[in-house]
């Protein structure tokens, strides 16, 4: 559970470095809860073929932060914008990331 | 030179999602200053080659700007910075981006 909380947050910085289709996988299996049966339907492929590309699209999200420390980054910045003392300050901070 | 600066900021942030070989034309012509004759000497092709592959590691670095925004946003960040009045805070969030 934990991990699919993480994947969903490298998704959020990083599915603009996806492809459409790897994009569309992720979103069916991990937003819309599809099953490898249900999406090996709807793609008429493999299981196999989708329980690989998943992988290969968790992969690359792991590759991207391990490159650009997104996420890594903004849970510093998170811990260090909760020490500002001005809240209209705190919010603009809070916004960017 | 204003490009050129932006181009040596963008690399600072995206050099990591760049092949070696694209590193390496990069960091031959903008950090070390050699030019097109020199670059096409030492790689053994022509000087077209070698501005085509500059031409292209630029417009990677801008097409991940356009994704991403990283430059965009440490812009904001750095001037919201300014406004942090605990040096302590302010230094620590210098240092993470």
């Amino acid at each position: 559970m934990e991990e699919v909380l993480y994947f969903n947050e490298l998704y959020d910085l990083y599915s603009g470095l996806l492809t459409d289709k790897q994009r569309e996988y992720f979103e069916d299996y991990y937003f819309n809860n599809l099953s490898f049966s249900e999406m090996a339907e709807n793609y008429d492929v493999s299981r196999n073929a989708i329980f690989k590309q998943i992988h290969i699209v968790t992969d690359k999200l792991k590759e991207y932060e391990s490159i650009l420390k997104l996420h890594e980054k903004r849970e510093k910045l998170e811990k260090l914008i909760e020490k500002v003392s001005d809240d209209t300050l705190k919010n603009e901070l809070n916004e960017l990331f």
